[in-house]
């Protein structure tokens, strides 16, 4: 038998899980429900845009307000952000960090689980190997959600790629805290 | 005659700045209210804490949470945030960097004016010269707000000194503005 995933918040179609992978010009979202580790369905799939002409404060409270508008609509039970990295370009990695950083709170404080995912991690669950191209990954993610075409932009791919990520590990986790509260009801 | 300050919020005493030197274990504030260049007073400085063995995105909700209740208490006119640049510590700099994510897009929510300033920058305003130390930017502080004792932590030295570092600006920026506003009712 299948392991069945229940809602912590009681949505009725299984576990919601939103992935995110930050940006500032364009951070991806996706609003994933799974009944179990194969059926899962897209609720919400898009980018979040600020204008590159707006000032950086300005940019940073509009993706706040945006992504507080997505945990207040979806209530997800956990929350799933891509791990940041310092790449060749210093200047986005740091706004792609200040956009992290707003995620990561604004979860945490909604009370959901919040977890983190390296590229590689999420290449590797859901393509099967840490170096999948963004065609491979746009791929894995239609054909897992049974979407008639690739999910576009790359950014919405991506983010639902962290979301199914985090929904494969899902039994894992809950294993181990099963087994937490076995070794500390033991005690 | 020297400038004046007026606040744009209405605090009797003239200009309120709030500077942030953002940082996860430790981030330091500084509340000043200015009449004038030169009559400054502090009306809070100090350091926000987060617990590094708390998971991060409690610590950074922690932050987001702290840093929201300055701005209630002090509806400051303006809060002004040290910019971030990557160090030789890569994980100390993205911490870093998702705090000030998390204070630029508060304090522009909170329809405050932001301004960024980097260390030298400050150090330039306040000592005089882009290259010079903590100690020497700790007894800086302690003259221009007419302190005992230096401020400790360096932290919050550093918070106040970005927030003098602005007000040193503000004279500048009001001629700008006022300028502005001129060429424009001129069209």
């Amino acid at each position: 038998m299948e392991h069945m995933f229940a809602s912590r918040r009681g949505h009725l179609g299984g576990l919601v899980v939103l992935g995110i992978d930050p940006g500032l010009t364009r951070c991806g979202y996706a609003v994933l429900q799974a009944q179990s580790a194969t059926k899962i369905s897209a609720l919400s799939l898009g980018v979040l845009r600020t204008s590159p002409t707006s000032a950086l404060p300005d940019r940073l409270a509009e993706l706040h307000d945006e992504i507080a508008a997505l945990l207040r609509e979806f209530t997800p039970d956990a929350v799933a952000v891509e791990q940041v990295f310092f790449q060749a370009n210093v200047r986005t990695a740091m706004s792609v960090g200040q956009a992290s950083g707003i995620a990561l709170a604004l979860a945490a404080r909604d009370g959901a689980d919040v977890a983190q995912y390296t590229p590689s991690q999420m290449k590797n669950a859901i393509a099967g190997w840490g170096g999948a191209n963004k065609d491979q990954v746009q791929r894995m993610v239609q054909v897992r959600l049974g979407l008639s075409v690739p999910p576009q932009p790359p950014d919405a791919a991506d983010a639902a790629a962290i979301a199914l990520c985090h929904i494969a590990c899902a039994p894992f986790m809950a294993l181990q805290n099963a087994a937490l509260q076995e070794r500390q009801s033991a005690i």
